[in-house]
């Protein structure tokens, strides 16, 4: 794979990255790692990156690798950039012929999101999105769950996602990570809410199989100066008469990455944690609640293909993130030796959450706007 | 005391005399325990109540305990009666010169809640209100660190009461303490969130001493035919700017009594959930999280009146009602030994958080009528 | 109940007091709480205590309530005593024709244990100790389990109580509660072990319902200047060939009361801690973990009898102490009323538990005397 | 580097390749991974091995490696078969001039580890163990913390390592796992203290820095037909005095892979859970518990090392795995550099921890077949 981002000093570039070496199956081999030459190159040589292949920019990789002879040429690209340079290496890419990984959320803004599906399907070619906390085994052992009814029609859901790291304001001190989170130019309409307020929405959406119909939210930015959202709450109602309340923030001091979210059915309920993310709470109308673990062998197909050791052996963030390079190459290698992929490599993000999660973004600011309406999530 | 409400089958009422006796202060030497001089009978002979003093009906045991010598005669009466009976008792023994403890909600509706007010003013005698959960140490802690200034300004308050036990619809089936709870004509306005809801904005108001400036609420019946919400989410905005969320729900399969909170200010956070009580989480803006803990010689003068036993000995629910009664009867004993009470003994809920809870139920009911709008709540 | 000891500033005295306050069947009503008439009247006063029956000596409360028609004397005492004072009084108090509830341990050493056995035997009197840990619902709750062969034949047992409040030489410093349990001339042969040591014990044997046939131990007294063992390590081996580790600390630094238990037969395993005493952990050799809480309707009848609050709402130590007293008080209101007690109100430690904790104290002391030799725990 | 073992099915083969892979700087080139030629160009096709580097024996392959030209041969072999095909392998590569990794225990007893340091120093290549456990960040820090005196002088130990897969006689149900661990001529002189055992010694060897001087252990094979100890508790005398408790067990029936330590010294304690690794509680003579976090800013340099992501994205057993990886490699870049190691890459485990865990095995053999009797752990 070649990868747009993730220089020195990125911290999404270095996740990725492992998350692709993990399983041994993809091989980083070309770059444009940096906004200068230089820097890409630099950053390409720690990588042991042969230095022909680290590309001053994303346009430059892509006409060179797809003059490469076929066997030769990276197979996808990884887009690790901030969001404002999600669209543009995906488009070129996709329309030179390669596949297209990219991180959350999928564009700058909504409309751009529903252009690039456009341009996927004219391509052909493959598309996925990291929204890694689906990665999770005991994830996808609750959506599996879900689906087969084991909690009945689906009544109630709470996701939350509170951070504290931008509780005072780092953005003016230097904090790299920071700066371009709450800048408008780069990171679009929503701060807290496009950075990790998307993720909630794509894990519920994800697990129950559920449209978010409407919502509501009020989005506040409390840090003086800050020009986006750093906590919002929402409501929800789904398509199926649920009801929900989602909430993020990044101002919860000394929170760490607690996203989290309870469901509960007419029959049953579950509860997941992604910072012990290796158990499953499930509870019953009646009996005992019970501890579904990451690892164990009663867990169904999709849950026991994103585990790589037994139980007791805890498997992180870095092994959910690798679970969508490892379905979204299998999907690839399943495309490209002509069979049909099988449904566990299918199970990875793609363009449709990305227009959910942009059309998230799109309708909280606007609920916000106009003093928390109702506003539909149609996309 | 004597006791109003409470016969044999109650729920609360037993919990009630549990949490009189505790502290070996409070005799319970009457009651009208049941809605006939029979049921009242029997339940007072089980509590070995003398007999004389097991009366048909609130109003005989006021008139009949008025008419006893000083000494010999009750001190207060405990209201524990569906909500629809609260007022009724309260009003007369004010009137009687009796002070008064209820179960809450104070009242069936907000304005009779503001005329027990002026009924408790007139009477120149003690109101308290069982808003139990404020009995707990680690929530009188928590209150005293965010007096102190210890969280700095308040930003986001996270306050929520899932239940499960009305998962189904179980007043159909014979089950007392949901008949009444689920019942418009007994219960008020809402179900679950004035059985529940009233707790959590209870809480959220009593730890931050800030007052919910307005609301906008999404209230829900998920079981067919069931008259009263059994679910709830609600956005607070509170006075200083803070913001807010508190949801309810009794039909979240298989939760307990979950009623948590969390709470972010500029410069810390707090976090408490009430199945694990004897535990206070504070996070800061750097350095490690600390769990604070009951019984501990670092607590504050609140949080360590109302503990009873040393570190490590769990204290519960019993306990934290106990608070209650037992600050009420050190205010009484206050006043009528002609002293000026202590703010220790001060420290349980009034008729002001009564009114405040009525407010809430009547606002969360108009606001979700009107289809989620903004409510204030001005009470 | 009179009680001996528990004047002001004890610690136990006044927890035995809520325990057999809570449910209200339990009247204390006299007291020779202090080494001093003063200090006993003193005390007894705070307590309510009619004035003639705060009594300056054991001995003298004891011939006075005797003279007592039998309608107004005391039924039974309790002994909240350090432990060289745990046998005079519950002698007397037999002998004079009341029952005894004492603090445990039984005795001083084991010798008088026995003796106390024969005393009891030959007074016709019931003796209850209170190793209040066996009072939790959950831990009824899983000796039923064990009993009823859901575990099939136990393999192995964990129990561990560290504690961290002597782990500096506070007896020195004028701390009541360390002073006495640290003297060898009141504490006995052993400090930790003795003090808690011997709860660890009694809840092993509770819960499998094994009795531990041999043991070797390791104690040390860690602190400079300390008199008795601080902490202690102990091998167990119990009669059915399943093996042990029970290891008991007061130096710990930062514990504060952990006692704790895991038990492993051959189909299924438990754990259950104090300090989160509503929750038993069920493991299977198939399938997920359990959770059990107490409250919950799957329980059974011991567990029930032992709970006052539906799920959720924490019960905890007092409680579980008042459980105690509960059954104890059942039992003797049984007796005295010429009934068969039920199963119910005999579940509470006798003087055959009290037997055993002493003759464990005496075995743990004598294997860490010869080096951790293997000693029959054969009482 | 070249792998010994690690074929089809085996599964601490996949956790070394994963381990070695994720930082990127370690290439799997090379193997002989199983016993039969065909088997292992098998497995090594599926791990994308190119087919001439796919070797029948170990023999074979350091032959031929040792043969190819400097800059295209392996580095060092990974060593991932049962104990007792770890000495072979290393001892050839060694005298071939490879430096080695190997997996635990060192060998197969203890005079064959000692022999093997002779070799490792006789040969002057580089030797590393895969204690895993080791290379977990709070691991790291816990060590560091006691090195910097934050505990004070270390008293008690208690560390333990739990599992249940081995509660049946799986190994005579085709269990591939089980069967070479639990046979004597593979696995060596025990079965669960030297699978687990030596995992629970090495960690807390590595955290205090402090030395076993003497141990006495009790080991039982509980389940029928099992010809190697499933369980065993193991009291511990540490050479500054300090007392500990050490038990492993693998019939804890539903229990998972619960390695955890608790160490206690003059002024703090430290507890570590190995299924929840990111935390380590530190508690104090006086204040509240602490709960420290892996990738937090306020970590030491060696846990800082250990970790790849900021707090709340949780790494696991495959990173603290790769961890060990990571010094390794950086070790042997120092080396080949002719650079002085940092003292970060130094941080793994050695012979000298091998030899450790050997003498372990050796002496709590011993002591249990002698009924328990002191034994020192001299080595």
């Amino acid at each position: 794979m070649g990868m747009v981002g993730g220089g020195q000093g990125a911290f999404i570039g270095a996740v990725h990255r492992i998350a692709a070496a993990i399983d041994q199956k993809i091989d980083l081999v070309a770059g444009a790692f940096s906004s200068t030459p230089e820097k890409s190159k630099a950053s390409g040589k720690e990588l042991l990156i042969a230095d022909e292949r680290c590309y001053g920019t994303f346009e430059e990789m892509l006409n060179a690798e797809a003059a490469l002879p076929a066997d030769q040429r990276i197979d996808f690209i990884s887009i690790v950039t901030p969001n404002h340079m999600h669209f543009p290496p995906a488009k070129l890419a996709l329309e030179k012929g390669f596949h297209v990984l990219s991180d959350k959320p999928a564009c700058f803004d909504l409309q751009q999101s529903k252009d690039l599906k456009g341009i996927i399907d004219a391509s052909g070619k493959l598309y996925g999105l990291t929204h890694n906390y689906t990665g999770y085994p005991m994830v996808k052992q609750a959506r599996d769950m879900v689906a087969a009814g084991d909690l009945g029609e689906i009544r109630k859901i709470v996701v939350e996602y509170p951070q504290g790291w931008l509780a005072t304001r780092i953005e003016a001190e230097g904090a790299k990570q920071a700066e371009w989170r709450t800048d408008p130019k780069r990171s679009g309409a929503a701060g807290c809410m496009g950075d990790i307020g998307t993720h909630a929405e794509n894990l519920a959406e994800y697990i129950t199989g559920l449209k978010i119909k409407e919502l509501l939210a009020d989005l506040t930015a409390f840090v003086d100066g800050r020009l986006l959202d750093d906590d919002g709450n929402v409501l929800l109602r789904f398509e199926n008469g649920a009801k929900g309340v989602l909430h993020a923030s990044q101002i919860s001091v000394g929170v760490e990455n607690n996203l989290s979210i309870r469901i509960y059915g007419e029959k049953a309920g579950l509860e997941w944690h992604q910072v012990e993310p290796n158990t499953l709470t499930v509870t019953w109308l009646e009996g005992p609640a019970e501890i579904w673990r990451a690892g164990q062998g009663y867990l169904g197909a999709n849950a026991t293909n994103a585990c790589r050791t037994p139980a007791g052996h805890p498997e992180g963030y870095l092994e959910a993130f690798a679970n969508i390079y490892k379905n979204f190459a299998g999907h690839i290698l399943a495309v490209e030796a002509g069979e049909t992929p099988s449904d566990l490599v299918m199970d990875y993000p793609k363009i449709d959450d990305g227009i959910r999660g942009m059309a998230f973004i799109e309708a909280v600011v606007h609920s916000s706007a106009q003093g928390a309406a109702w506003t539909p999530l149609g996309a």
